[in-house]
């Protein structure tokens, strides 16, 4: 192993680490939930697709609406109740994404989308976790309101965390997409890629969708093998992340590397190579001589990056 | 860390570490695939909704039917790529559940679910990887005719890798829903629960879906509080495995418990108690005294629970 570098402190992952207790229990009852809308303390969220509607206060930004706030902004597309935080209610509130967007013209509001309010830091970051909790729950509620068993209309039921077809009586619960992303390593070497979407000079660790019948460890070792040609022996899980983009699961591993030579897969990437442990020490910390970077550290690839870099890995 | 007991060879996990080549690159082209269907290797397993058709042979049960055998069981209601085994092309093949149900009569097949196959050993353990790709993969397409963003009826494309909304436009992907499975620990003793469906006498882990917004690990912290009253700390992630059942992905894990006292959800489950490391023992050897058990090896929460056994938990 070598010597730790002076990256800096390790910031905490994006999305993760809720305070907000979900109190499922509640879910179900419609008088309770009546209550909780009425409670004072009641507080909501404002989405719109992929922007989030922030209010100008003398503070700075503020993620959270009066319940009657929110209902006048704009259409309420769909609510849904997220739980509670120090017993105080909370909720999310989805408008169309057009409101939203009209929304940007008002200079009481600053309107944006998650990814940016997250890497820029605009509000406390105690508020991404239920923000990204409502953005996946809205945004498989506005993709979701017919049946894919019979294709008749369907309602949302319990506070927003199913729902019911009237015709087949098929109850349908949120999607969430399991996601390997994952470090190919091998000595005091690791593969990354680029993908089409990322800004010049970024590269990133390897990614795709677990397919159904898969284990983790066997999809990080098929999507490696597909996308860069690299044959991956043992796997260690890292640390998981939501990404509400719209609705993973970002599962973060480290893999042994049993292969040498990068063959990739122009649908999915636009280059993928070695890199050694220096020069990404050097990405991380934005040292780098011809200015490559990771990605920010919102994104759980940053710490299944740095964790090689400073760390290692020990496969199990 | 007490001694390690004699609980004899650690046996593979089900479903897990497939030798199929999903080959998904062959997906998209149909011209490929109409030459991997008429490949006289190519081969298909038959199901038909929770049920499996096996062929009788001399030499035992045989899961493998030639591609026009499949076809003239029964009406075909969709057919899927699974992959290739040393090259030779795999197929799963959906026939109506009644159709399966049917073929019970015939004495030349044995039609059985998934989940008895795997428990009972009744075939070689390398096509039950394959057997849970084609069952959740079918059992997704059974569901999932209609666009659930607009209510029309969609096609299968890309081998049954998606399935398409000729009205929106949307693409369809297969569905795998993450469960967190659990093993809660203090010292020498955990956490077992016993839900409504298992068998008298059988303990296993607490488990329950990842929710929108929720990394692995407060799901893991949720559902322990949810179901048994039990506050968890640090999470150590132990394995993965697909379940079929119909769509699932259970993510395996240990956590440090921090309370002591149970407080049963009687909607989740029958009991939840704390057991002593030996009496745990004692079930997996399945020499309980009084006849308890834990789970069949085909699941993943026998070897969480075989593993905290033998080898303890290092919260990292």
């Amino acid at each position: 192993m070598a010597a730790r570098l002076d990256l800096g402190t390790r910031p905490r992952l994006g999305y993760s680490a809720s305070r907000v207790d979900r109190a499922a229990e509640r879910r179900a009852d419609a008088d309770a939930m009546r209550a909780l809308e009425s409670n004072s303390r009641a507080r909501a969220y404002v989405i719109g697709g992929e922007l989030i509607v922030l209010r100008k206060t003398n503070e700075g930004l503020d993620p959270l609406f009066a319940w009657a706030e929110a209902r006048a902004l704009a259409g309420v597309a769909e609510t849904t109740f997220l739980g509670l935080v120090d017993g105080a209610p909370r909720f999310a509130v989805a408008i169309e994404p057009n409101a939203a967007t009209a929304l940007k013209d008002n200079s009481a509001f600053e309107v944006t989308d998650l990814r940016s309010i997250a890497v820029r830091g605009l509000i406390d970051a105690d508020h991404l976790p239920p923000l990204a909790e409502g953005k996946a729950l809205l945004g498989w509620h506005a993709h979701h309101r017919f049946c894919p068993n019979c294709g008749s209309a369907t309602q949302a039921v319990e506070a927003g965390w199913r729902r019911d077809c009237p015709a087949c009586q098929t109850q349908h619960f949120p999607r969430t997409d399991p996601v390997a992303i994952m470090l190919p390593v091998a000595g005091d070497r690791c593969v990354l890629g680029r993908s089409h979407r990322f800004q010049p000079g970024m590269w990133s660790c390897l990614a795709g969708y677990i397919e159904p019948g898969e284990a983790i460890e066997d999809a990080v070792r098929r999507e490696t093998r597909e996308e860069a040609g690299i044959a991956c022996g043992r796997v260690a899980y890292f640390a998981s992340q939501p990404w509400p983009f719209p609705t993973s699961l970002m599962i973060g591993c480290h893999a042994e590397a049993i292969s040498h030579e990068i063959v990739i897969d122009r649908n999915e990437l636009v280059d993928a190579r070695w890199f050694d442990r220096e020069e990404v020490a050097s990405m991380i910390a934005r040292k780098h001589p011809e200015g490559l970077t990771a990605p920010a550290p919102v994104a759980i690839a940053y710490h299944i990056i740095r964790a090689w870099v400073e760390d290692g890995v020990e496969f199990g």
